[in-house]
């Protein structure tokens, strides 16, 4: 491709989640199951996925770049035998991208091989890695997973299990993990449970001499696909460790306030999955249903930006009695090798992805529903498109509150200054954007509707929701140092 | 690939538009531009795609077998010069497949060279095929082009244009036709008009001495991305001819009734074109509107099988004030290259499209809307799931009438056999999906909402519902025979 | 690759040959021979390569551009099934590159399905096609083997085998041609034989019950490799039909004198091939002691430019009793692939293929055998590199007359312009590629050294040497028309 | 692939060396030229290649698997800036193939980055390995060079230059190898000088303001196709430093003999190459010569086993005035993705790769000249093919001795049990290949012809030839342990 060719992801401006991870123990069909679990995992991850697996004597790797469906064919799936998987999916970001950060990240070490699949971020990693390179170490890759292998290879503790609570001693930060040897794996979820992390069960059969298998993902949604069932969320500070011999929860020592990302409710979550006992759809509708109670509008008619502004339309449309239309149709067929091509004299943008229904909108007042605002260009363009087809208003509703802050916790967000609402206020938004009206869900509004009627969710705390009130949970590297880099180019 | 491994295609049990056509005349990125028209018309074919572009002297050809963003990149698409350009994008069909049976077809003849893009059927194509053999005319594809460009390199007229109107005299069946020479596009509308196609215009600037250019379609949402305006669609039986001197529209000598492939407002056409000025998105919503009127059912929520099912599932949701919720999510990630691992002990299906939002389905009473039932094997997996998720009636309701007849004008039909219902009756249909109820709309009440409340639109004779009703607007071989396959195979 | 990235390639200073063909009939392995057979004549065609096999119903054709090595794998070669079969190997000429013109051609027509496989040209191609497309035919390629299938298909005769001669009636060239239809091989010579065409057998088995199948190639060289027997070199005019009652010959009706093209001698055909009876290398030996008797110098070192150079060079090293050394090395690892990095300061050009070996070359008056110069860049480098590495003299020689006129039975050639031999005497030859002296083997010196003591082989006019001498035994388009390309960019 | 299928190369019956080095310092086009170089030692090594660069700041890697021309195009190449490279080519060995194995590896590191190419192998590296996992290591390779790699990121030295000495101190083997940081390249020979390391100059340019560049390479030939020239091979045990400050030349502490492998005259480097003073060409010719001394045989012809056995032939003809032919032809066209059709009823073998001149053999006695014989079924082919083509007799001559002993200094070898002299005598081979005559050439003669008529050269004790004699210069792992392996597999 052209350098200066754009690619149509440029328009996407959201958030975005670096990871989703899948694992089994103790089925004969372990790799295929957890492709199957990976696939279902896609959304959360679309750079790079990898499998290991384990015969029990040996550990089995492949990862590469591209979508599950890409990076995976029969005959791949055939060299990973054994009964035990791991699995990962792993978005792009900025500086840490290609083929040395896809995971699972396997290694060999003093007792065996280990591999290790992670969502989130080490807000310590760059003390730790400097640490660690100043005692000798080396490193090949700019992935914190590395950095826990090594503390993990540098335990004095004996057994593997014993290690890696050693190591997770050491770091701070966001983390779900799952870690493999060649006969057991270890889930972690750290101490304020910020990334999902969920056990599931994969019913055995007399009939074919199956046990019953445990898995564990990062959403129940890649549960549902291969046929197993939800069993519950890890707590935070929580290791299960699965062997021959069972499963045993274990607890990390540090004791912490959870802190469950909300951002996974508002928009990374799958709407079919449930989080922390909640469904994801059920609380996107009841955000549109609160905005509604907070920024009610007088409309003819209520659409969303798909896929993700979806439930809370709904939410929202039937909490006013408004007409719910899809008034955005969502091309299927757009994915990473979509170029632009380079000496066109438009900038196609965000209509290569949308396109508005004109009898819908022609003459209306419309509300259109998403779920956040990064940059703003994305919105602008979308209200410049509902207006050019002819609706007479067109009111933006936003169904979490303005997303002011960086996230430092495995999120990839563009840095503040980036940020539109972080020094621009919703007038200015609106004015930007050109919208009739733009209202943002408050964050007591977005904290309750999450929370919902159940009365054992009632203290705000639970929850981190750092981009939208600044307040971080966990201590982090301060910004203006940057993400350390690799200092090795390519591959 | 395996050869065993299963595609998830296998469970998608829809007809199959055959192609979608894009030209555009008088533009210095007609390349780029008809990339982009092609990808606006993707859904219409994702088998091969192929842009065939002159500038003045000589054509330019690329075609591959995949999608638009798979067969073009950057580099591809600086090597198709000049300001005149045909695109096309083709559904796989059984015996057809192949790169040598990808368009636009493109050829030297006595008068210049001459690429043609065709969407449709001829159903003289075997007779005529027989009859240019015989008199010494060589075939490298089972393509029904290949058969109309040698009419046009054998008719004895003395212009392009007037041996393609000899050429279009001796052809039967469903065509909307592309023609291209260095210096000329055609546009060809067959006389019953089964498929779409409508001219646009493509507003020049005076800033940058660029002059209007015309443009044909499928559809008008490739119009859409591009920035050119709709002007109307072609009359059936129309051809347009568009070269130096402008644009003149002719009129084939045949006159035949309109008979517009009511299809393509149930289902092919995206929902944000326009066909014969009726959104197709708003027709949907009327054929829901009119199934809520003709079997309504008591129910708490109202879901669409996603995306296809939508609009119908609002209007039905609406007429009725039921709830209307996305209680299946479909994932956006799967492809072509998708496998199902061969060796699993389960069989995934549907499963790996689409999965139930639990919340939304337990404990209710569930209607479903779709556009149609063809094998009956995907309605039934998902009935199965709705009920799995915890649904206590599930009630589907089919947006047209049951469809019985394979269609010969240039859709992917399986053979009357296959069709459930060409050889059950709606109960017994329902049993075998395991539906509560199943009821389809009419096909009065069908024509009705696609008709719409247009006086001027008042005949029931003004569409193709062979596949409904059996009647066939034009005649063909006998099934018997089927489709002459080519002899070579391979490429 | 960078468009001015320069392929080593461009260094190759050559005629070369336009094609290799082999056929097989009545194996199981048909396909897989083939493949083999083809390996065997790569050096004749490096740019695309196909096969076509039939099982007696159906033919089945693979094809793509590369080495025969990376154009067919196993899972290919499975797809070729069949008892009989006919494959190609091309090499690339300026204008009618790409997949369309890469063979075997293979067409539907009236009596069934025909492929084609031709070696060599037709100088009245032009007219034909020009003829053709006036009574309506169409063309896809700018092959001279469309024409054929084209003349073949309007022929009035009944049988395939009678439409075959009838088409050759019409033709003028050279042409060695495998036709294949679903149960019959046809093999057909030109008139004068110009280019190789031979016959060969591959026994049978009474314990695997297989009988003898029959084998045609451009050199029996590819017969060794599978373990056939050369039988005899086709006749010039010869036609071979071989089906299921056998194989029997008939003769064009043209009688002409055979002109077989001497260059196969001198360089085209691989030095362990026999053709006409006589063995290349023993030939290229004799070239060599012909071009010793004429024009002997007094040397120290006798060394060949690899690999073509190397009998030749032992033949003269030995009748003047000089020692013959591999003074230049060849790397074994330069392919189509590689370039030369775009921004370098030097031009690396023939050391990329060539290295000297300094110690056998330092001091020495060498004597280097090259068997052509064409437009001397290259000549020029290898003196320059000898004489760099330390040679005191440089004499080169080279085993054939010097090449003056280009060819238009079938070898890619440079126009007369380009070639050195044509405007310069040999002493202002000498003079360019800085050789302290020059010489050429004379006309006659040569056709004696072909001829050999054989007493049956005495009128020169049985060669063609027109690229040396200008004698062209076959009417040619006049060169000022250039060879009429196809109007059709791309694929 | 069909897992079945045999690659052709599975008929290459000889040792295979491990790696081939290049390294450049000061040149603006670094990759470049390191390309080039790379190209000229490709023979070295033709499983994967890879290039580092440093542009002073960062260092920039591509590696992949392949030929050097496969691995790098014009882009990737412009991925690779700045003025120092180092790069590598590596054979494929049983147990340690894949991209992770690929070189150069480069690391991050407490004193910066750092990349390193190998050719050879460490004695004690799975001793190393122990130790350091021990010690909280982590490997991700199989390779050696990792091993080194930890060796100098614990050492407690601060600088580069005095790491690598701590850490080459600790290893045993055989090695030549080039490091580079960001500034600096480091180049090493073992201290008793096993595998070949090259220094020379590219020479600078007033005009273009070019300063000369260093470089360092596994055989001057690549100094050849850049325009370096050769300055002197490094010692055993030295250890240049190249950086801003220019070139300096250490000594590692331990002092030892030398011992050059003495198999790189007999087959491993290019002819044109000149390993420690002496021509490889002139040395095979001697070798030749000798063998002519030792074992005359009365013949007709000297043919030799191309292209190694080319140059000894020649020694061997002259000495014994015997014409010298070339009656084995070798194809240029077979390569790694060469398959033999996995159901084909014949083993093709050795044929796909050489053919005989049966014209040169038939009815005479032939003397066959080759380099070594390891496993003897490759030469039983050729014999049986020369015989077959006619030969009255087939004398088979080695330009070494028996090959007895495996070689646990970089050269893949097969283990003792599959070499044909490690349990045959030289008669039973013979019979076994089925020559009439089968001889060796003496250790004392290989010697006297490898040292040459240089009375400096006197030492027998100067070269490695462990494989022939069993006297190992460098104690190593009992081979019963065999090469620890990797425990992950895959990628």
């Amino acid at each position: 491709m052209h350098p200066s060719a754009r690619s149509a992801d440029l328009d996407d401006d959201h958030f975005h989640d670096e990871c989703g991870v899948f694992g089994l123990y103790g089925h004969p069909e372990a790799a295929n199951l957890t492709y199957l679990g990976l696939h279902a995992l896609q959304h959360r991850g679309q750079e790079s996925a990898g499998i290991v697996t384990s015969d029990g004597e040996q550990l089995f790797v492949h990862r590469a770049m591209g979508l599950v469906q890409d990076v995976f064919n029969q005959s791949q799936l055939e060299k990973l035998p054994g009964r035990y998987a791991i699995g990962h999916v792993r978005y792009s970001t900025a500086g840490g991208s290609g083929l040395k950060n896809a995971q699972p990240f396997a290694v060999d070490f003093a007792l065996g091989s280990l591999a290790i699949c992670h969502n989130g971020n080490l807000t310590n990693a760059d003390e730790l890695r400097a640490e660690l390179e100043a005692s000798g170490s080396i490193f090949q890759s700019s992935s914190d997973s590395e950095v826990l292998i090594h503390l993990v290879a540098r335990s004095t503790q004996t057994t593997v299990e014993d290690r890696i609570s050693d190591a997770l001693a050491r770091v701070k930060g966001a983390y779900s993990l799952l870690f493999m040897t060649e006969d057991m794996i270890v889930a972690v979820r750290d101490p304020r449970g910020v990334r999902p992390l969920c056990l599931g069960i994969l019913p055995g059969s007399k009939q074919s001499g199956l046990r019953d298998a445990h898995v564990v993902a990062s959403e129940p949604t890649s549960f549902d696909l291969i046929g197993a069932e939800f069993v519950r969320d890890l707590e935070p500070g929580e290791m299960l460790v699965i062997d021959q011999n069972g499963m045993r929860s274990l607890r990390l020592t540090e004791k912490a306030e959870p802190h469950m990302c909300i951002f996974e409710y508002v928009y990374f979550a799958r709407p079919d999955s449930r989080i922390q006992g909640r469904s994801v759809y059920e609380v996107r509708k009841s955000l549109g249903e609160a905005l509604a109670r907070e920024c009610a509008v007088d409309a003819d008619v209520v659409i969303p930006v798909p896929d993700s502004g979806v439930p809370s339309a709904i939410g929202y449309a039937s909490a006013l009695s408004i007409p719910f239309e899809m008034g955005l149709i969502r091309s299927h067929y757009i994915g990473r090798t979509f170029i632009e091509p380079q000496q066109s004299i438009r900038h196609f943008g965000v209509r290569l992805k949308l396109n508005p229904v004109a009898t819908i909108l022609r003459g209306k007042r419309v509300v259109v529903l998403d779920d956040s605002i990064v940059r703003g260009t994305t919105s602008r363009k979308i209200v410049k498109m509902i207006r050019d087809a002819g609706a007479r208003e067109v009111h933006m509703r936003i169904s979490s509150p303005p997303t002011q802050w960086p996230c430092y916790y495995g999120i990839d967000t563009p840095t503040r200054r980036e940020l539109i609402a972080s020094s621009h206020t919703v007038e200015e938004i609106a004015r930007y954007i050109t919208a009739d009206s733009l209202a943002y869900l408050s964050l007591d509004g977005m904290i309750r509707a999450v929370r919902g009627p159940d009365v054992r969710n009632e203290s705000p705390a639970g929850y981190c929701h750092a981009c939208f009130s600044g307040e971080y949970p966990i201590a982090f590297t301060p910004p203006a140092n940057g993400k350390r880099q690799m200092r090795l180019v390519g591959v």
